[in-house]
C-alpha cells in the first residue's frame, strides 16, 4: 500500500493519455476531479490485490459514453458514488476497494476521485491496460467473469442496475441506457473479489501508467537518453515518422470512426494509414498491417513528445507512430476473437509485436 | 377475499378485451398461462387492499412491448416471476400480494398466473381500468407515486432494475431496454404498500372486469334485455352504428398507429373516424370529437357483440361504436395533461362523457 502523490498524478495523466491510444476520453478533466476530491476528502492509497482479504468485494467505476460528449459535459462526480453505492446495495455487501476497469484515458483517474470520497483504496490492476470502446473487451471476459450485475447512473439521480446473461448483452443494454441518459454516465461493472482480481486481472496497471508517464515526461523535458529509456520501458518501437496528410473523421453508431494518413518525412513514397474507432486500432504501411489491436498505437508529436488524441489530430502535424505491445495478460485463448482486428470488423490478421517475453 | 373460478376467468377475458379499448394485447394468450398456472400451482385469491396490512408490500407484473410482437412471441412465464423476485430482492422485502397495473387487455390476467406460482393473492384494484400504451399513464402518477424502482426481465435471464427521477424517464428507459430484449418482456413497476393502493388505486377493477364480461357474454348469448343491461352497467352509450370503409395502419416509433373510418348504416352521409395509437383514442363524427381518451372507445361486432381489436379490424365489418366513461378515479388534477388527447399529440379538447355521478 502506498499513497498517491500529486507528482504521481501528473505522471499518471500523461501515461493515461498514452495508454488511451488516441481515445479513452481526456484525462485532464478527470485530473481536476481527482485533485478536488483529494483536497476535499484526503489522499488515496494504491494497493495490491493480494494485500486484501481474497473474499473482499471490489467494485469498479468509469465513465461510459462518447468521448466527444464527455468533453462538453464534465462529470458532476455524484453519479460515480451513486453507481458504486447502488452496486453495494444490490449485492448486499460493502466494497473493500475500488479498481479502474480501464487504465488508459480518463477512466484511469475517475476511480481515484470516487475512492477519495468513499475512503477506499484503489487496486493496482485493471482489465485492459489501454483504452477499448466496449464493456466486454476485458481480460475478465476471457476468464469468464460476467460484467453484470452492473449499474449505470447519471448526475440527475437516474440509476439502472443490469443483470445479464452475457457480456455483449451487458454492453448493448448499457449503451442504450447511456444514449437515453445524456451520453456520459457512470458505470460500475464486473463486481469481483480481490482474489479474482489477483488471479485474472492485469497486475500493476496503475504503477505501470505512472512509470510510463514519468519516462515520457523526461522525454518532454528533453533529457538525454530519455526517449530510448521510454521506448525500452514500454517495449515500444517507432514504426514511422512523418506528417499527417489526410484525416477523415465521422461519428457513426455511437463511435468516432476515421482514418488518418501519414507521409514519411524522409521518403514521401512511404505512407502509413491508421484506422480509428474511438482508439487507434490498426496501422498499415503501404497497405500491409504493421501494428494491430490489441497492441497499442500511439502518436507522439515529433517536437514536444505530447501524445496526440484522435480529437486533436491536425493536418500537417509531424508525428512519431509508436507501437507498444499490449499487457501480457491479454495473450490467452479468445483474445483475437474479443479484441483482435476482426472484432472491430477489419478483415486483417493480428500481427503480434515482439516483446521481451516472446521468442520471435 | 374470494377465489377466482374458471367461469370468472372466461368472463374476465371478455371484459379485459373490452377494456383493452382496441389494444392491450390478446387476453386469450394470457388466459392459457393462467389456466396452466392454476393447474400447476392451485387457484388464486382476489383480495381487497384493505384486507391486507397497510404497510405490506404489493408488487405488479405486466407484459411490456409491442402487441404485435407479443402475439408471435408467447411469454415463457419465467420472466414474470424473475421480475417480481428481483424487485423483492432489490427492496429487501417480500410482497404480500400482486396487483395488475393495467386491467384492460392481457395485463389483466398476467398477474394471476404469477400469483398462482408465487402463492400470493391478487389485489382487486389497478391503475388504469383500461389499456394505455405508456408506463407513466396511471392514476399513481397523478398521486405522485414513482414508477421506480422498476424491473424489466426477459425469458433468457436478462434483468434490468431502474431507479428513475420521473415516470416519463422510467418509460423511456424501460422502452429502450425492451427494444434490445426482443420487444416483449416482463415489467414490474410502482412498488407500493397496500395502504397506498387503498388510497390511490382504482378500486374493484378486477371485479368490474369480470362483471362487465359476464354482461357482455349475456349479450353474445342473445339474452333479452342483455344489451341494455350491459350498457347500463358500463354507463356506456352507442355513439355510432356502421360499417368500416377505410383502415390505415402503420407501426412507427414502437406504436401501432392508424385510423379507421366507419360509414353509418342508416345514413351514408354520416361518417365516424377513430384515431388509433395501440388503443382507440379519439372518435370524431364529421370532424367533431365525440369520445376522447381517457374515456373508452370500444368496437363491438354488430352480429356477435365480439369486441374488435385494432389487429382484427377489417374492411366491411359492421360495428357498434361504444363510448364508456373512464374510471371515476381518473377525474383529478393532471388527468388531461397525462392521458387526454393532447398527451398523444392530438390538438383536440377532452370531451367528458356523461356518467351517473356527473351533473351534465
Amino acid at each position: 500500500m502506498r499513497e498517491l502523490t500529486l507528482d504521481d498524478l501528473d505522471d499518471m495523466v500523461l501515461g493515461a493519455t498514452l495508454l488511451g491510444t488516441g481515445g479513452g476520453g481526456d484525462p485532464y478533466i478527470a485530473r481536476l476531479m481527482v485533485r478536488q476530491a483529494m483536497e476535499d476528502f484526503g489522499s488515496v492509497q494504491i494497493i495490491e490485490p493480494r494485500e486484501l482479504d481474497p473474499e473482499g468485494l471490489v467494485l469498479t467505476t468509469a465513465v461510459i459514453g462518447a468521448p466527444t460528449v464527455i468533453v462538453e459535459k464534465v462529470p458532476a462526480g455524484t453519479e460515480f458514488t451513486t453507481g458504486v453505492r447502488a452496486m453495494a446495495s444490490y449485492l448486499g455487501k460493502d466494497p473493500v476497494a475500488l479498481m479502474p476497469i480501464e487504465v488508459g484515458g480518463m477512466n484511469t483517474l475517475i476511480p481515484l476521485a470516487t475512492a477519495a470520497e468513499l475512503g477506499l483504496p484503489v487496486i493496482d490492476a485493471d482489465s485492459m491496460r489501454r483504452a477499448f470502446p466496449q464493456i466486454e473487451m476485458t481480460v475478465f471476459t476471457l476468464a469468464g467473469i460476467p460484467a453484470s450485475p452492473m449499474s449505470v447512473a447519471d448526475e440527475k439521480g437516474n440509476l439502472v442496475v443490469f443483470e445479464t446473461i452475457s457480456n455483449p448483452v451487458a454492453e448493448t443494454l448499457a449503451r442504450t441506457a447511456v444514449m437515453q441518459l445524456g451520453m456520459a454516465n457512470a458505470i460500475s461493472a464486473y463486481p469481483m473479489t480481490a482474489g479474482q482480481i489477483a488471479e485474472h486481472g492485469i497486475q500493476g496497471s496503475m504503477s505501470f501508467c505512472v512509470d510510463l508517464g514519468k519516462r515520457l515526461a523526461a522525454v518532454q523535458r528533453g533529457e538525454e537518453g530519455a526517449f530510448e529509456e521510454f521506448l525500452g520501458f514500454a517495449e515500444a518501437e517507432v514504426f514511422f515518422t512523418g506528417k499527417i496528410i489526410d484525416i477523415d473523421r465521422r461519428t457513426t453508431e455511437g463511435f468516432a470512426r476515421g482514418t488518418v494518413v501519414i507521409e514519411h518525412l524522409d521518403d514521401p513514397s512511404r505512407t502509413m494509414r491508421i484506422e480509428i474507432q474511438n482508439e487507434l486500432l490498426i496501422a498499415f504501411e503501404d497497405g500491409k498491417p504493421v501494428v494491430t489491436t490489441p497492441d497499442l498505437i500511439c502518436l507522439l508529436d515529433l517536437e514536444t513528445a505530447a501524445p496526440i488524441t484522435t480529437e486533436t489530430l491536425a493536418y500537417g502535424q509531424r508525428v512519431n507512430v509508436i507501437g507498444m505491445p499490449c499487457a501480457p495478460e491479454w495473450h490467452q485463448p479468445g483474445m483475437i476473437e474479443l479484441v483482435g482486428p476482426q472484432a472491430f470488423g477489419y478483415d486483417v490478421e493480428y500481427v503480434p509485436m515482439k516483446t521481451k517475453g516472446s521468442k520471435k
